[in-house]
């Protein structure tokens, strides 16, 4: 089987993100696309996405590593939805190690110029169900 | 907070559903739709999924019930990603009852008419990843 063109664009957002490349990280959102920064907390469109971003790096003090597979990809209605794991390790400062899984929920459409790009970067997956923080 | 009108969709379509009203149902897909029959099986655009409901329907012996609650809405890219909770029951022929619970997670986009209407319609969520059948 051929490998989905929409997973490589994610994998080279992997990297970015591996990298500290903001530039190259950002094309890989549509311009107003939204990042769940954390359950009830999100970042709408790029700008806000980038600064976002620069907040992610340094509270993992440059460390971050971010590795996911296992794609699972359904299309329709012109978008496609991707379901896959995601592991996250970063070492700290004094060489703690963090260390998470997660079960991601993206949504892409591809752009006119033929890239995919993310509308929808939901890293929490249903776990937003189970971790609302309360706004009363 | 206002309820989401997305909520009143998911909310109709439920009922119809339960009501095993076909031409109901289908109002609330887009036409180029995707729904996820069992993981790795899909039917695709307006026609295929109202063939699988009537299956379904008849599987359950028309005894069918879903009810959903927990929306979380997250928007962007002029789509919206809903994760949610939902309750499957059945009542059997000959009185056992069947209940399943799922994290389902469907794509939605607000049509033309002004109705939202569903894109990708996964009700297995980030199960989808972990019941696949082997394509080998």
């Amino acid at each position: 089987m051929n490998k989905h063109e929409l997973i490589d664009a994610i994998e080279r957002a992997d990297q970015a993100i591996n990298q500290r490349n903001l530039a190259a990280l950002m094309d890989f959102y549509e311009e107003d696309a939204t990042l769940v920064i954390e359950p009830g907390r999100l970042a709408r469109g790029r700008s806000e996405i980038a600064k976002a971003f620069k907040t992610i790096f340094d509270f993992f003090n440059q460390g971050l590593v971010v590795t996911q597979r296992d794609f699972h990809i359904i299309e329709g209605g012109g978008v496609a939805l991707v379901v896959c794991n995601l592991k996250l390790t970063a070492e700290g400062r004094e060489s703690s190690t963090v260390s998470m899984e997660r079960q991601p929920t993206y949504v892409f459409r591809k752009s006119e110029d033929g890239d995919w790009r993310c509308l929808i970067d939901n890293s929490y997956g249903a776990d937003v169900l189970n971790m609302r923080r309360s706004t009363g």
